[in-house]
């Protein structure tokens, strides 16, 4: 029999009817002949509640406690989610990611997965149980919880398939499949039927917020087909995979944009070694992640300095900047915070030239100004003001055609 | 540096302000130079809404599901309190049953403690960190999470101070101490200094709601001094304890009432073998438990047979008695849940006569019918007229002279 791993979101179990729904569905899965491992989030809103619960308290909570904290929410749901089973007639165990054989690193609050022992879910599986994981949460060396972050539970649920050889790890979430676009952006943007975990990769760090880029990784790393479904509807979805069948390899295969994107820009930088270590040394230390660095061509030995951030960490980030600035005698500093980013993604821009010049040119013809330019290989993004986004969006969606399935 | 254990109950945490006010606590006995473990329960109604949530999708759930969901209500009342202990500049640490080192048995739902490993905490307070244990739960043989049952909080803080040698065990409540009598039915009852783990044990088992009686049990095989007071007011509250030094040693200590008790009667019972292993044998089977059984004197050989339960439990006993009174060949069967039960209970009472008469005729004093009459070396407990419960209890505490210190 083979095992096939699905994971529900925190919108498709935030309630007993809810949860019954997709006790339904996991039945209908199990009823095929699968041994089911099913990953489950917090429903609803919970994790936020315990956050403002704990911020009454502490606004600055102990990252330890905090994780012991958040991941009771994936407990309740998982346990509840194996209670319908029962009421349903089906033999469900309820497991917590420590009992589940999940060890994380002691990064609290964003640990990352170092292994899975999963002798627990398989014996609970050979005794015909269907098997209900707490996603998002694992144990320390120290054996203490952690969890694992934003899109945890996807990572939770690609770990467990891979460990168990599983058919398939299918996330079942509040969007049908992957689209060519955001489809509240672009009304004609087109759910793909599959994807390659390179390119779902470049979407996910892009802004496309379907699933976590690291529980795509995994799934590259270790080849589990992964399908991203809705949860509530019957329809096939996207299936992310290794690209040994993939339609239509030379073109650009998504638009992926995000609206949260800040710059700050220091001018007048004096262009000598250890300058850029004196401004980016104190942002890493302040856990600041700075995304994208452009430093202009040196004029007399001054340069210019442009970075990007996240919105919410500008008021801290100018902080630290302050002191850099003035010990190294830059000119001035400010911040910019109403900036987005749009990118195309595709294998097929591997090697074939022509895509950024399209791109810029479609930008260009709706008058949008490029502020910033980043590219991989498979990915060109640009830095624009925030409100051209959805122009820019729609217009590139057109322009490189993926509106023609 | 002595090691204190502090309870804290469910009222006492039950929101932001009450945490805090439980921090202060515990600081004030921190700065004294304890080393200080605390045992939370689950904020306020937290395990009732868990428990209806449960119901919701499942009228009948697994215990074992049931334990892991209600087992998240204690470790988020522990990460809480320790966040509050943190903002106001103390390290301490949150830790679950099962990372506090406490095995059970697998009876969920109603787990006993088999075995407390304490290294943890002992780590934990060597580093000089406050310890706040998730109580009412511990990890099965099989890596599962078990709740201990009612009280099963009390019952994890007396294990603790046993396994760590702790100089005492407190347990902070909504009252103030053990009463000679419920003061809400007797304003005159006063407090008790000092009690013995026997006569808590009576007092317990017969229907005082301060401590559970399996925490006492623990506290006197292990000789745990454990005090009982106030979370909310600084007043001095009850120790239970070995009783070398105890007031009044020839006195009755307390009386004790219950209202939750109901009877059947069945007469017209053949008196012979067998006969009471075909009705309680059903009836321990279904795991409802009977307190008090009175059999008459046989006449012609046949007799009558009477027991009690809790009011509850009467639906499920009266259709497990309806086939076995058909089968032994008995006249009928009837139920009555309108009865209580009203104790007095002192080590006092060893070997001295005179407390029984004199309690019967308190009653008969007071017009009160007795219907069953149990004992134990130190405790009588007449079973009456639910109505007639409060009158008993405070003409027996005038009686006895308990209003007099």
């Amino acid at each position: 029999m083979a095992i096939v791993v699905q994971k529900y979101g925190g919108s498709s179990v935030a309630d007993a009817e809810k949860i019954r729904n997709v006790a339904r569905r996991i039945e209908a899965s199990f009823k095929k002949g699968n041994k089911v491992v099913v990953v489950v989030s917090a429903m609803g809103d919970t994790t936020d509640d315990l956050i403002d619960l704990a911020n009454k308290i502490n606004p600055n909570p102990e990252p330890r406690e905090m994780d012991l904290l958040l991941s009771t929410g994936e407990i309740v749901s998982s346990t509840l989610l194996a209670m319908a089973l029962h009421a349903m007639g089906y033999s469900a165990v309820a497991l917590s990611g420590q009992q589940a054989g999940i060890s994380t690193d002691s990064s609290f609050s964003q640990a990352r997965i170092t292994g899975v022992e999963p002798e627990r879910i398989i014996r609970e599986l050979d005794k015909g149980n269907i098997v209900i994981v707490a996603g998002f949460q694992g144990i320390t060396p120290n054996n203490d919880i952690a969890t694992l972050g934003r899109g945890g539970s996807d990572t939770t649920a690609v770990a467990l398939a891979a460990s168990l050889k599983a058919r398939v790890c299918e996330i079942y979430t509040d969007v049908e499949g992957v689209y060519t676009a955001d489809p509240r952006l672009v009304p004609e943007a087109r759910k793909l039927d599959e994807i390659g975990y390179e390119e779902m990769l470049e979407m996910a760090t892009s802004g496309a917020r379907v699933m976590h880029h690291r529980s795509v990784e995994l799934g590259q790393v270790f080849n589990i087909p992964i399908l991203v479904a809705s949860s509530m509807v019957e329809k096939p979805g996207t299936i992310i995979h290794g690209g040994k069948n993939m339609e239509q390899k030379n073109k650009v295969r998504g638009i992926a944009h995000d609206m949260d994107v800040a710059k700050i820009t220091i001018t007048g930088v004096p262009d000598r070694p250890g300058v850029a270590a004196a401004i980016f040394t104190p942002l890493a230390k302040a856990c600041i992640s700075v995304e994208t660095i452009v430093q202009n061509a040196s004029a007399n030995n001054i340069t210019d300095l442009t970075f990007t951030i996240v919105k919410k960490d500008i008021p801290r980030a100018m902080k630290i900047i302050a002191p850099v600035a003035k010990k190294i005698g830059a000119r001035e500093y400010r911040s910019d915070t109403k900036l987005g980013k749009v990118s195309i993604i595709g294998t097929g821009m591997q090697n074939t030239p022509g895509y950024a010049a399209k791109m810029f040119q479609t930008l260009f013809a709706q008058d949008i100004n490029i502020q910033m330019i980043t590219t991989s290989e498979i990915r060109i993004t640009c830095i624009i003001a925030e409100d051209k986004v959805k122009d820019a969006v729609r217009a590139l969606h057109k322009a490189f055609e993926l509106d023609k399935g």
